[in-house]
């Protein structure tokens, strides 16, 4: 009997890797002659680049960057075990949690670091991206980004307008001499993001993401005008106009950046996932697919890994469990992408802490009392 | 598909019943079309009445007697469906929940509102008894519930000795002028009991359970040089010297008063519980047995509902799937039982007071993903 083990991180417990051990733990406790195959997955955001080099057997690459706000930061990237594809998080270099929350200020902060990356992977040879775009700290339309690979954002007196969404507002023209076109366009960059708002607007990335990344109501007026001006520079410089275009809101803008300055095309964040992990492959022949997460409720069926495994699972005749910290509402939804059912690791009354203190253990026993069950079910005729 | 749904109470949160009632709404969620057979269960314990009864369509008569300590409660018994056997929980009218913790007095407290239970039933023209023995309050050897059906106790000087096991160590002989003893010989006594401690000694009533009711050293060991002297008495009139018999010290020595008076067998209770409900005819086509209750752990494997029927369903190949409280350590016992699979409500973190307001919901709810689970593993071939 194979088995594919596929779960997403325990956000504050374990990472994908330790969840598919306790989970493979289990199993074998119930089935001790399964084959199974572990595959630490991801959703495109936190964790991808972890999720991908060790399903891929790759290496990890520690650059120091420009934080989001312009201190010096520890960032990494991820060369997969074909020894051609990077992966970057953007949030790696200008991410959400590099921030202390009271010192979050979307007015100034930059993708450079971002920039930085895909500079030192350019430096040595690499052409083709990944780039997961979940939980930046910036609103500055990759301008910062663009910035850090050599491209000059000028105002009307042809000074560099600095850093940050809101000096946008003063940006008249671009320097593109020192902007290194021809790796650009050598390169293929898929964009993993699951988000579809606009460049700018009520729903765009100001308005929208604008405020939990600080943003006051009259900073995400200052900045929507900013990326408005931001996108009528890019568009007279590249043709392409980013304002109304879906996934362009994408990290504060970052999503636009691409769409105008890159050969770029957008992919939800699991897809990726499952096709660099080739999950689709290893599930050919898998009797079930078990998956899981630190939680599941309504919003895992927007995009998150269990959802993407089960549409995938489904449609091969795989059953997919998940084994989650906690159960919300709205599950139901996840049986029509083809999820067959959800479990939690909490085995009685805990507190939150107890539960994420023993997740190895909890998770290796759920996992371990679910096997058994489908396995009872396959011994007595209907 | 028949399922079997056959769970004990949620004590605290829910009879048998409405557990049974739970898990269908959870299983009929998952597999519409299926047959379920519901059959709350119990231990032999707390509960054995109302199982009995719901699960045979029987009744219950309520009668005012004598409580453990002589204050008036009102205790019932059931009239199973065949309307000839009655099921008495010695507890209902001599159990430790009726006296405050601090009023704990099992020199005192009597088996005197068992007895007029019997003669209740006697009376009414009943001759089979199922007497469950669990959650006594007493440590008189059986000597009140004799009282109550006419024996006499008398000291030295012919005097009544009153009640509680106290009052034994001046027992020197009996009158049975009021002992309808034609009433008894033609009962028969089912004893429904787990404890398998004799009368006396250190692994006697007085000793292991004595503390439990209140019990400080030195009472424990009056009470036993009292239960020896009545177990010398009774010898001397029955015949039967219970003093190291098995399952004579259950419920204080009441055990004991059985095994020399009556016609009487003792059995495990979840074995009475399962014989009464036809547990096992109904088991014969099943496809799957779901039980439950408040807490699985090691506990569990000595003789509570879900192990006893486990037992009973591997014989016929049929999967057990246990839905619990909580889980606690040493499931694994289980397993040589037969039982397939062990999970818990619980869906999350969350306090035992949230859990156990909402046991109908996670109960359903864990029923309806076991049940998604076990039909899953029907679908695909090995």
């Amino acid at each position: 009997m194979k088995i594919v083990i596929a779960p997403d991180s325990f956000k504050g417990s374990l990472s994908s890797e330790e969840a598919a051990n306790a989970i493979r733990n289990g199993i074998l406790r119930a089935i001790l002659e399964a084959e199974t195959v572990l595959i630490p997955m991801a959703d495109g955001g936190e964790g991808t680049v972890d999720s991908l080099v060790q399903a891929t057997r790759g290496s990890k690459v520690f650059v120091p960057v420009q934080g989001p706000l312009q201190d010096e930061v520890m960032a990494s990237y991820g060369v997969l075990g074909d020894g051609v594809t990077c992966v970057i998080e953007m949030a790696s270099a200008s991410g959400l949690v590099l921030i202390p929350e009271d010192q979050r200020n979307p007015l100034l902060a930059t993708t450079y670091g971002t920039g930085q990356l895909i500079r030192h992977a350019l430096d040595h040879g690499y052409r083709s991206f990944i780039l997961a775009l979940g939980g930046s700290a910036t609103n500055d339309g990759g301008s910062g980004m663009l910035q850090a690979l050599g491209l000059r954002l000028l105002d009307a007196e042809g000074r560099d307008i600095g850093a940050g969404g809101q000096a946008l507002s003063r940006l008249t023209q671009l320097d593109a001499t020192h902007w290194d076109e021809r790796a650009i366009r050598e390169s293929q960059f898929i964009i993993a993001s699951d988000v579809t708002n606009p460049f700018v607007g009520p729903q765009g990335a100001s308005h929208v993401f604008g405020p939990q990344k600080g943003a006051t109501p009259e900073m995400v007026e200052a900045l929507d005008a900013a990326l408005t001006n931001w996108a009528d520079v890019m568009a007279a410089h590249t043709g392409v106009a980013v304002h109304h275009l879906p996934g362009a809101g994408a990290a504060g803008g970052l999503g636009g950046a691409f769409q105008a300055f890159f050969p770029a095309s957008m992919k939800r964040g699991i897809d990726v996932v499952i096709e660099m992990t080739q999950l689709i492959e290893h599930l050919q022949d898998a009797n079930l697919v078990i998956t899981g997460e630190g939680q599941t409720d309504a919003q895992t069926a927007s995009g998150k890994a269990p959802m993407g495994i089960a549409q995938a699972a489904s449609k091969l005749g795989v059953p997919v469990i998940v084994i989650s910290g906690s159960i919300g509402q709205g599950i139901e939804k996840l049986y029509d992408y083809g999820v067959t059912s959800i479990h939690s690791i909490v085995n009685g009354p805990m507190t939150l802490q107890e539960a994420m203190n023993r997740t190895p253990e909890l998770l290796a026993q759920r996992a371990e009392q679910v096997m058994r069950t489908f396995l009872a079910g396959r011994k007595k005729e209907l």
